[in-house]
């Protein structure tokens, strides 16, 4: 079984998850075979090793871990990394792999210019 | 006039910016009229106080200020509408909107959804 992990930062207030609870909702109804779970860096639970924890409990083969962070900085250039290697020391039998952050996708670039003009272009 | 503003984070890793600077080329080559320029919120330069002064120089009507966020958190509801409210009160002459963060967005949702599904499906 293949699972899908939408890693994202975190925020104090509790109002900044909420794109990403649509993000994981619109996932389970596209993908219903897959778990589909976030885990949040920092400020938010569930953190990214609790999440991992939870699906290795299942019969998870695979986890594609996608950033949901524009820019690949320090977050995902320099925190993700080491927790992943711990991770995949962790569960030796799980193929845990890293995508590149979702801003790195023309596709979502092209969306978000499409959202900008149409914003520009309202009277 | 209309003008265009990105608002984002900022960061200390200048990598962050990458997609951001892609998203500004995108926006002016679709919408050459249009002044379309970056503002970060910390960390990195332009802050929005000097991107929107500079804007203010020409003769610009309306400035639409999209948040590059995915979630309406902290920075989007709280630190943005005070310094929003002090450059109205500096340009008076200006109409300075600001958009919901992309994140908001239905198509910029769906759009990411495709980008976590193809990497789930990649062998």
């Amino acid at each position: 079984m293949k699972a899908l992990i939408l890693f994202a930062h975190g925020a104090r207030d509790p109002r900044w998850a909420a794109p990403f609870e649509r993000l994981r909702e619109l996932l389970r109804a596209q993908m219903p075979e897959s778990p589909v779970e976030l885990a949040f860096l920092e400020l938010m639970s569930p953190r990214l090793p609790e999440t991992v924890a939870r699906l290795a409990e299942g019969a998870c083969e695979r986890i594609d871990v996608v950033p949901v962070f524009f820019g690949q900085g320090g977050h995902v250039l320099r925190d993700l990394p080491p927790m992943v290697d711990e991770l995949r020391a962790t569960y030796p039998g799980i193929d845990i792999r890293v995508a590149q952050a979702v801003g790195e996708s023309p596709e979502v670039l092209a969306a978000i210019a499409r959202y900008c003009i149409a914003n520009s272009e309202a009277p």
